[in-house]
């Protein structure tokens, strides 16, 4: 093959790394005792692997999965860019878009050796938590986020 | 409450079952060399747990999701009431419905005392495949499926 | 990173390599004289580059595209696994699913070093011309097809 | 036929001409190193080219698609006709919607002796920037734009 016409050296997230990351969630998650909804997504926003936790309401998991997807394929945490009174309005509608990117806070891109290899998204929780739990999620895998 | 308005006695499915039965699906699925995607639903037909083994094809959640909600909904079996010959043209193409019903293998109700409290899904292998871990999968719940 | 929890060596295909596949394509298609709709996916099934030829229809945009993504999320190509008499019957049904998986003949995946690094989808012609054409436009990549 | 009954004189937007602008906005892109998805549509905003750029997110497949349909059927550019505040609140929820219109900046319509003949839409970079791309593959097709 005209090696300009592949890109070698992509990194993907495996099913135990995902595991690692929800586990870690988890436990964040009953330390504040709000019971979340979290997905685990790849580079390309496909979903590798979901909790929802008991007492965590049904509402959130297309939420959840929504954030995961939002950051994976936007390569940025959902919230970073929208000033707060813009995300209060626009949020919610964008939240169900059919191309599943919103700017609701709890959707973290996970990053190794400088790629974005997948995201983590939370929802059932207050913006904070959600980003807490995501947080917690993500240093299982590459440590303290910045 | 007037005891006739309510229904008591629901039993729910919790995360800590479902990651049971998807460890033991997982189990079984890497015993036979097929990684498979993995969804487990409650009785309503909404996600509680997932899994997308290494190396399954990512067109294969939504059809998990599918068989797991299809079996939820229906309580029954996915494929159960189709003879094979209207099995093989129509499986497929129910399997797309918004609805999410299918008529593939690899859907199977979770029942305890009686009641269908969820299911799972299993896509990625043959029919027969999927079938053998799915019920992997409930075993570890409810011991061995008739 | 615990070595587990991510899987290196990933191979991505460039819009220059998609480029390529897209030109061979549409000469394959003028020596036939054929106008196509051909899609060009990633591994993951996102849309990397589209050619409609002038005189191909607008109703074969939408079925590239979903023959690409079929080729791409399933690793196989679109009416490989389906006997003739069944493909007759779901084809259709299936190529509008919002899965966009079909089994109508001429969406092929770009294996390089035995990964599947995406696809190819053609539609406007007859099937064989459809598979004629995207075999062309993956010769031009990797060299001819088995 | 009655020659009330019909209008003639239609100009169509070709494969060729979809490529040159394509091209131009690709060298645009380059020279101000932000990759862009860019896709061209027909005056019915139909799809006629795509190309995703190396680095592009997928995030932005969608909304560059979105912004070329709605420059070529509303027959304007996009962002024009709204007041700076109210574009920053509405475009991105716009830009989801299902008739896909929006007000976020990247979508020029392509005018050829008066005629809307078709649109590009551009995303992955800030609003100059995708409109600066815009304009730049325009221009190949028609010398630069007003």
């Amino acid at each position: 093959v005209n090696p300009s016409f592949v890109q070698a050296g992509r990194i993907d997230l495996t099913l135990e790394g995902s595991r690692a990351v929800l586990d870690a969630a988890v436990a964040a998650a009953d330390a504040i005792g709000t019971p979340m909804c979290i997905a685990v997504t790849d580079a390309a926003g496909h979903l590798l692997a979901f909790y929802r936790m008991d007492g965590a309401r049904t509402s959130n998991i297309g939420l959840a999965l929504t954030k995961a997807v939002s950051a994976s394929t936007r390569r940025r945490a959902t919230a970073d860019e929208f000033r707060p009174d813009e995300a209060q309005v626009i949020r919610k509608s964008l939240a169900m878009g059919t191309d599943r990117m919103t700017a609701m806070p709890g959707g973290i891109p996970i990053v190794v050796e400088g790629q974005v290899i997948g995201a983590i998204g939370v929802s059932n929780g207050h913006g904070e938590e959600d980003i807490a739990v995501a947080r917690a999620g993500i240093a299982a895998l590459t440590g303290p986020e910045r």
